[in-house]
């Protein structure tokens, strides 16, 4: 399946390696013309739920900021992987990856002195050449750059997250929010990890997308007014004792499991929009961060994970409760107050974030949607997800049919409306075409047509064939979107 | 003005220095709440021209690449300012400048000995220290950073322009427009130039926002269809020999003074695009650039200028003729074949690009829609660039009119309209926020109200105001978009 994916998705431009000609550099890729189509609408369904429907801020910082900022966040200390060199090759290994793939069994929590005593007791040599391996040591996972010229240059970093640059302009984001709590502010945009083998295609990538949304609250009101428009949601729950229950939201806060409401609100609303973009919800699981393995700034993370056929688990976003941590971290650095003044006290609010990848998703909707029946594959993609809206088709390239269907083709130009025009090959092969990329619907102008002003709407998962007239045409595609 | 604007602007979140708590560093901006949703409609109107009205596909790629890209494109070894250094002080400088600047003439075109000469004949020092300034050299302005832990780490560097990485894939693009020339990509994304001292504000910005278009023709047609849909266009023309004329952009093809017709269409699609944002069109000049000023890859190419009051010249919109220069190069050092077979030929397709900043057009938006009347200041940004559709106050802020109000927004967010809900203060100090971020008619829900559901639209530009029923609010503000 994943061969057939990946094959559709480089011939039909969906997504593939960047730098091919160059021979690829792992941990990066390209949306090609069908694919950055589906991956903006991906963003646009995760920007409109937060800006309109929670009234979210929304703002864009640089990807590149200089060292002080990712020293107080922690990130220049912390943002580490623990990793082994071969002393004879050079090859870089993860050193926790490279002994549980050896001994098959977990060391989560681990210290550098425990691992490096496993390889030599474990005399694990180099994979790739056999050669012996060097001392474990911290890795930083942030790629490094200097901004300015000569003598004067400045230490900078790609950001790994978009957070911290959304928390530098806080007090900013306080005017513009009037003052008031709680208020969300989202980011979306590129981050950075310079992991040190990525190997798992899109789902591990150097150089990926996010859409980052904080919420500055006060440190004991974690609660939302609407949780009741979520709380019936079923689903699997995995808590960080490895407990794992069928349960509603609302019970998973009951019982204590999901000790802050706004999370297990998000949570829900989360698996909403993961649904809208077709993502299979039962290939979905809500996971608690177990103790060693949550980031050092947070209290509480919950993932929602998707059971890859391919993959295993791919985590499609992360929320936290990051408390005070990051607001507090900036003052103390930059000596500048970050508190506010609200409703008679004076503290520094607290943070509850989402952060969603945009690349992990996007790989989801693929496998998710993916259908093959018979010889025909196709993609499932829901009407707001899919990268044309229609295929416009002359049935044949005479007889004055391609004029008619590039008469039509404009129509649906001049009412914004997203068609793909194709003459080229028989009918069914451009069904066929259409299918692989995922168009919902596609219109085909035929001799009838010219008689009657109708033209023929075939649906991609039915098959079925009905004549609309053209002049309802667009408001037919509107109206079903 | 130009203080009076960054004013509002930090105010009013629409943009503001980056890292400011850690004291800025030059050449990087935020986009605010209020700047992102004016910067994201820019990129909209864009987008949308060129992939629904000119059907060019659209890719996203990564912004680093590694080391060979740039070796290929020319930019290792082309990409540079001639920067000179303080000895004591260790202040670099962009030595054209820094020597402009103190003989008030300018020095284009020179090399770096005719500058060293310069330099000491005319005992320029730094202007900073006082301190003696040392020998000239090739400054590299592509940022550099390394992919990949350990020894086996590669050289990489984040890109000057989304231009090479479309390149990359031509032949996966070549498949997806079925084969057939002319056809256009688009890019829109970040790219970065470690400029020597950026000292204009948002105009010269280290890491920026790019829509770039490319389209791949045969090295003899660089015609189009519908030129006629521009050629009357008048504007000013700058020629490279500095001749100055009011033309249509017929007249400058017919006299032979726009050579390729495809620049001199994206020329007047450019002016048209410009004025929608809100720009000018007054303020707008078309320039040749000059031999010795066109960059490495073209034979020719043209500018939009923006006249701005605080900046002087600004470059919205390069549109080049970059030949077969980078195809060829690519193909060179990768050694794959990125020739094509079209109707009985076998050659290397020529580029046309059409290369928008995307901050400089933002800039001259904000400029442009500046006004001041009386002690009223407003943006009179155009309906499809505002940051909101309308606003949404309740008249007091008892008697019920807020939850009324608030019943209004709800309404607005079903239609997905995206308006901005204020309580907080006078009626007449909300329309004044109103109009400071320019939102174009704003709702008021005062006693009438309650009494016929009718409610006040108050326009931004004339303050004239009608009263329309809440059923048809809806309506009215969509066809007014």
């Amino acid at each position: 399946m994943h061969r057939k994916i990946m094959d559709i998705s480089k011939r039909r431009g969906i997504m593939y390696p960047s730098f091919e000609i160059y021979g690829g550099v792992s941990g990066f890729y390209d949306y090609g013309p069908v694919g950055s189509r589906i991956k903006q609408n991906i963003e646009s369904l995760i920007r409109n739920y937060y800006v309109i429907d929670e009234e979210c801020l929304e703002v864009e910082c640089p990807t590149l900021s200089p060292e002080a900022v990712w020293i107080a966040s922690g990130h220049v200390g912390n943002f580490t992987d623990l990793m082994t060199e071969c002393l004879k090759c050079g090859e870089a290994y993860r050193s926790d990856h490279l002994i549980e793939e050896h001994l098959k069994k977990s060391c989560e929590g681990m210290h550098i002195s425990q691992l490096n005593d496993l390889i030599e007791k474990n005399r694990i040599k180099c994979p790739k050449c056999g050669g012996n391996l060097g001392k474990i040591y911290n890795y930083n996972l942030m790629f490094q750059t200097f901004v300015g010229p000569g003598k004067n240059k400045e230490s900078a970093y790609l950001r790994p997250e978009t957070a911290q640059t959304t928390y530098l302009a806080f007090r900013r984001l306080w005017e513009a929010a009037r003052k008031k709590l709680p208020f969300g502010v989202i980011q979306i945009g590129r981050s950075f990890r310079n992991e040190i083998s990525p190997r798992q295609g899109m789902v591990r990538l150097r150089e990926f997308n996010q859409a980052e949304i904080q919420f500055f609250v006060e440190p004991d009101r974690k609660s939302v007014e609407n949780f009741d428009e979520v709380s019936k949601i079923k689903t699997r729950v995995v808590t960080k004792d490895d407990k794992e229950f069928d349960m509603s939201l609302e019970s998973a806060v009951k019982k204590g499991i999901m000790k802050v409401q706004m999370i297990a609100y998000f949570l829900g609303r989360s698996l909403q929009l993961f649904e809208r973009m077709g993502i299979n919800p039962k290939a979905l699981k809500l996971r608690q961060h177990k103790d060693e393995e949550r980031a050092f700034y947070s209290t509480d993370t919950w993932d929602i994970e998707y059971i890859s056929k391919i993959f295993g688990k791919i985590e499609l976003v992360g929320i936290s409760d990051r408390t005070d941590y990051d607001l507090k971290a900036h003052m103390n650095l930059s000596k500048q107050d970050l508190t506010v003044s609200y409703e008679g006290k004076k503290f520094i609010p607290h943070v509850i974030e989402i952060a969603y990848g945009i690349d992990r998703p996007f790989y989801c909707v693929i496998e998710s949607c993916y259908r093959e029946e018979g010889d025909r594959t196709f993609f499932k993609f829901p009407k707001e997800i899919s990268p044309y809206r229609t295929g416009i088709f002359p049935l044949v390239r005479k007889d004055n049919l391609p004029e008619k269907a590039r008469a039509v083709f404009e129509l649906m130009k001049k009412e914004r409306i997203h068609a793909f025009y194709d003459q080229t090959g028989s009918i069914g092969k451009r069904y066929a075409r259409a299918d692989e990329i995922g168009i919902p619907e596609c219109v085909t102008i035929d001799y009838e047509t010219i008689e009657d002003n109708t033209v023929t709407l075939r649906d991609r998962d039915t098959k079925k064939q009905i004549r609309v007239k053209i002049d309802e045409l667009t408001m037919y595609l509107m109206n079903k979107m």
